[in-house]
Formats: structure tokens, sequence, C-alpha cells
């Protein structure tokens, strides 16, 4: 066994070992714990920053596009925002222990359900820092422990982060229970996803290229966090002042993030009224359009052409694909061969075509005439959240504390025997 | 590719088309096609049986212990309670379809979840023919299309099952809606493991081999149905009346179900009264003990001894190991290096005792004075079930239609965008 080996099977085995010593703090301490995390990240402001311009100036220097930059700054907004959701996090109610659905059977038994933690959770994740505290306070609400492994371009911002969370915990509780790997060894998770013994669960979280390795490799269950391609639709029957606002505000608002639009399919039938307005409106957010030929036409300027692989990029930029489809079947087709399962809006004034699109698109999040940014944990009533799953099984949407969790039968008799 | 890949990626291929058209059936539908297939059940026993036959003689041949050859048949009664188990699942509440958790966010948004299908689900088990006809009636009743991969053993029963199950639903759905594959070719099942793009989810119900074998090679996400070796541990603060009946029970009431116990643990200051009557009380049962020194002698007659491979084998068969413990911590250790997170009872008076273990072992199902036979699906209020999950992620323990679901989010606005 090499070095790594020995190392990763050790990190696990203390990830383990902490999470059975979680299972018995009480909601107090667990408020505890959270609130001491938020009041260090507030102390260490300065020093988070500074370790975040280190991951900025190394970023720049490889050239990552402004997108890529923007998901990796920590300023003071987000490191406050950071801090007001864990404490948030801590102020919300218990989730893990409680019983329910309790009833007595034929036979006289007692039966009811509990929720209980999954145990040790291995999350994988490119780019932003904050998903370190995020994540870690949810872990710590649900009673898991966690290894979060980021990607090396915010390698000190995740590192700082780490060791702040444990300095926070370690007199509470085993400071393994949230274990930060900063390191871009490659091998550190091939070796960690052998560790089914001791890590319950692995979610990735990120592109294509992530989700198939870990898919491929893992040797325990997998929840994929995989990435937004999210399409929006326009229908014949659209009210055009609406489409033009959700489409400015689900591909601009925040282009970095994965509930953002990637791609826009437009129905034939509105293509002159709507193409040179939405070209305009795109374009003045500065806005990168790669069309098909039929929209470029009805534009009216000149517009890159886009290519196959257009339809199947997640930019995660200021760039839109868009392409015209004779029906709506045409675009709910398109969407199953390219969509990601995360979330898929219709802009439509028609109740049957609201339902056609309801029914036979299959994601996490179907909209009706609403912007796509609207998917995330605290938009839909979850609080923060761990990501989203675009995995059917076990969570399928925004994950917070409560998808970390499952419920396990608790039967009590005395002495019953099946007949 | 072989011609062998080429019909699985049709197989699935159809699976999922099947799929689609299910989502529109409506609940009188649905019944309508369940009631079909228990009648077609009901006026072709004489050949189930005659099929079944063909099995058990072949089984026969190929000395297969009497418990195994007890899980392979299908007699009248058996026949009769699958026909009963149908028209139970076609009477039960739709489970599909419906909105939950509907609330209106801050920005005036309707956000509601919908239980939806998973889609294809794929499972793969050993012995048991009835579990064609359970499980194709649960994923009728969830909505989902299914490949049923079983054993060589019952190669007979599996394909006249599966005729019969086609031919009474191809009139109202696709027949691809259930495929049965009776021939015993392992290659089936390595193409069919990297279906994903058309198989939802892979069940394997089964032993060791096969389980490890599926989450090795599985493309798709796996809800792992492991073999029970399930533990019951007698302690010092025992009532050994109870425990003597509970003992008997679990383990001899049916020998080849995954709820029967394998291993006995026993606290060492109950040994000299329990040892000697409970050795009597299995021994008239004809059940083989393998025990450890210190119990055999304290039993005070001829016992095998048993081996360290013994506190792994789940026999499911009419034999039981026996192993002393220190104390209750010992008990929980040895439950924690050999348990299959499948069922786990406690017999004891002491109500700390019996905390000590629900908190510290970690199961499916945990049982305080109660037999393990009694985690099933029909048992614990879910009716029929597809088998006991010892998976924590998605369901964790006995499966039911509804746990062959996961729920999405459905926004609705009107032109709503994120400030």
């Amino acid at each position: 066994m090499t070095t790594i080996a020995k190392e990763m099977k050790e990190l696990a085995r203390k990830g383990k070992k902490a999470s059975r010593v979680l299972q018995s703090i009480t909601h107090e301490q667990r408020k505890e714990i959270l609130m001491a995390i938020a009041h260090n990240l507030r102390i260490n402001k300065t020093d988070i920053k500074h370790a975040n311009a280190k991951d900025l100036a190394a970023a720049k220097e490889m050239d990552l596009n402004s997108a890529l930059l923007d998901r990796l700054e920590l300023n003071d907004d987000r490191i406050d925002g950071m801090i007001k959701g864990v404490e948030e996090i801590a102020e919300q109610p218990e989730v893990v222990n409680s019983f329910s659905h309790e009833f007595t059977n034929e036979a006289g038994l007692t039966i009811k359900r509990q929720r209980v933690p999954l145990g040790v959770i291995l999350m994988i994740f490119e780019s932003r820092p904050n998903v370190v505290v995020d994540c870690a306070a949810l872990a710590l609400k649900s009673s898991n422990a966690i290894i979060l492994k980021g990607g090396k371009e915010a390698k000190h911002s995740n590192e700082i982060l780490g060791n702040i969370i444990q300095t926070s915990i370690e007199k509470f509780i085993p400071k393994e229970t949230v274990q930060v790997l900063a390191s871009d060894q490659r091998e550190l998770v091939n070796e960690l996803l052998n560790e089914k013994e001791n890590i319950d669960v692995v979610i990735p979280r990120g592109g294509h290229r992530l989700i198939e390795f870990v898919s491929e490799n893992a040797k325990m269950p997998v929840i994929a966090h995989y990435n937004g391609l999210c399409h929006m639709y326009i229908d014949n029957k659209a009210d055009l002042k609406k489409a033009s606002d959700l489409v400015i505000n689900a591909k601009t608002q925040r282009t970095g993030v994965c509930n953002a639009i990637e791609s826009l399919l437009v129905h034939k039938d509105v293509l002159n009224e709507f193409a040179p307005h939405i070209t305009k409106e795109l374009q003045a957010k500065s806005c990168e359009i790669r069309a098909d030929k039929t929209f470029i036409e009805s534009a009216n300027t000149k517009l890159t052409e886009a290519t196959e692989q257009d339809w199947d990029t997640e930019y995660l930029d200021n760039i839109l694909s868009i392409k015209t489809v004779s029906n709506i079947d045409e675009a709910i087709d398109h969407i199953s061969k390219h969509g990601s399962f995360h979330t898929e809006v219709i802009v439509s004034e028609d109740a049957e075509n609201q339902n056609r699109f309801l029914n036979q698109v299959d994601a996490s999040c179907v909209m009706i005439n609403a912007s796509s940014r609207f998917n995330d944990g605290g938009q839909l009533g979850l609080g923060a959240e761990l990501g989203i799953s675009t995995t059917k099984i076990h969570a399928y949407g925004p994950m917070g504390a409560e998808q970390m969790t499952t419920s396990r039968y608790v039967v009590v008799g005395d002495g019953h025997i099946r007949a």
C-alpha cells in the first residue's frame, strides 16, 4: 500500500470514528459548535481574504475566465453571507434522531421510523470556496462527518476555511468531523473512492469529467451534482415581454452558476418578433450569442453560428446558445438529448403546452414562466443547500440537511414472535 | 459491438420508451392492468407449477440444500399469495404524480414537489421466482418499467411468469414495461450494467458476490439489497423465557429467508442458565449449532466449534452460529464487524442497554425484544415489498412502491425574475 493510500484510509477511518461521536450530541451543543464556527470566521476575515487573494492571483495568471474568477472570489459580502448561513443553520430545528410514522401493527409491535445520518460524506467539488463552509455546517447539522476535496484553484481559500472550522469544533467534537483536502493530487481522490468501509456516500459536484470519473471509480454510492445545462423554451404561445425579461434574468443575472441558462429554444412562429429584440437585449448585457442559421437570419444582425458542440456546453460564462424549434415536441426532444436533469423552463401562456412540457421533461426542477435562477435550496424552501442533485435516487434537486440523512426502522416488542 | 450488447441496448431502450408511455396512465387503467395479471396467473396455475417442477427437479439434481429448495418452490399456497399480493397492490392508493409541500415563496412563486417514477429499474435477484410477480406489480404501481434478471435455478419459473405478465399487459401498455431475462448468461448482466442512458437504477438482491459484482460494474446508481447476516443479542438483563422463544422463532420459523438470524450473541452472565436450555430447544428443531468454546462448555453437550468464517456466513439454512460476549459493547462491536445492515435484535429488559444498542448499532431495522422475522414490508406497514435495502441512500430497509419513486420540484410563476 502506498503512503497516500495509507493516509487516505486513516483519514476515512477517523471520519467514521468522528461520525459515531457526533450521534450523541444535543441540539444545544450542535448550536454552540456552529456558532463557534461563525465567530471564528468573523474574527479571521482578513486572513481569509488574504488567502483568497493568493488563489485569485494564481487564477488570473492561469487566465481563467471572468465567470470562474467570480466563483472563486471571497469578498466581505460573501464572507458575511457564509457567516449568516452558518448562523441560520444553527437556529434551524434539529434534523436527526426524530421518530415518525409510529404505529402498532397487527401483532402488537410498536413500529416507527427514525431519521439518522448517512455517516461519512465525501464531497468533491470545483471552484467556489464557500462550499467548504456551507457543506461543513450542513454536515454538522445532520450529524454527518464530511471530507471536502476542492479544486486546486481554491487551494489556499479552502485550506484556511478548513483550519478555521477544525479549530472551532475541536474543543467539542473530534476535529476529523470536518476534513478539508486542499492538495491537488488526483491520487488522493482515487484512494478515497476505494474506502467504502468508512465512507458512506460520495457527492461529486461539478462538470462532466468529474462526475464521470467519480461514477466510474467510486466503490460507494454516488449522488451526482452534475452541471446545469439548463434550457429555456419560448413557446409560440409565450408572452414575449415576460419571455424577454426571463431570458435576460436567467442568463445574465449571474453567469458562473449552475442554474443560469445555457441554451435558449425559440419557437419558429415568434422568431420574427422575438429574435431582433432579444438579440439587442442580450448584447446590451455583453452576452455572446451562438445561434442557428434560422435565428441569425431573423435577428438580422451578424452573430456567431452555433456548432453541435454548443448544445452540449455549459459555458458558466456570459454566452448563450440559441436554437430555433418547429414545435414544442422538438424542444422537449432537444432537452431530453442535451439537458442535464437540472432546471428546465417553459415560457408559455397556454395551459396545454405547459402541461405537455411538465409531463414530458425529466429534470429535478421544471419551471413555468419563472427564471431558472430560482432553483436553489433557499428559494425552494430548504434553507442552505449542499448542492443540487441531478441523480434521481435519494434526492433529486436541492439537497439540504434533511437530504443528508436517511430513515431506518425501530421495532419495539415484548417477546413478540412471528406466527 | 457484440450481438448480446446490441440486444441489451435495444432491450434497455425499449424499457425507457415504455416508461414514458406509463406516465400517462390513470389509476383506473393501472388497476385494470394489475387485475389482468392476477387473472392470468390464476388461470395458468397448472402451467406455472409444471414449469416450477422442472426447476425443482434440476435443483435436486444439483443437490441444492433444503432452504434453497424451499425458496424455489411455487406451490398452490404461494401462487395464491402472489395473486393476492397483486390484487392488494391494485387496490392501494395511487403513488405517483401527486403534489405536496406546496407553498408560495417570498418572490410570489408557487413551489411544490411532485412524486415521479425513477424510470427504468434493473433488478438482479437470486432464487425466489415470486420476486418476478411482486416486483413487476410494484413497478407498474409506481409507473416504472422494470427489467428482471433472475437466477438460473429459477429459469423456467421466471420465464413463464414473465410471459404471463407480458401477455396480460400488452393490450394496455407496451409489453416491454416488464422484461424478464431467464437466460443465465452472465454477459447479459455485464452489458445491461453499461446502459446508464436508459436504465436509471439497478437493484441487486442477493449475496455478497452479486452485490460486489454489480456495485463494481454498474454505471448507473445501485441500491443494494444485501443478504441478511442478522444477529440477536441476549443481554445479561434479558428475560430468558422471552429470549428462548425469540431465538427459536427468528432462526427456525423459516430458514431460507434474509430476516432469519444467522448468529446469536450471548452475554456470559446468562450462559449457565441459557446455554443448555437453548441448545436443547434448537436441537429439537433440528437446528445445527456452531458455537465458541465457552458456549459449548456451558451447554454441556457435544457441539461443532465455530470457525472465524462462521461469523461471516449467511447460512440461509437451519444452522446457527453462537458466540459468547463479555458485555454489550462486545456484542455491538461484533455486529459492526460482521453485520450486513439488515436486522439486528437486542433481547433485554433494561432500558439503558436497549438504548445503547439502538444508538450504536447501524442497521436498516433495529429491534428490541422482537423476532427479526418481522422485518418485511407487510409487517412494517408498507404493503408488498421489492426487497430490503441495505444501502443507506434513497431507501434503507423495506422498499415498497413509494420507495421506487423520487420527488422533483415544480415551480410556477408569471414572469418572475430573481432580484
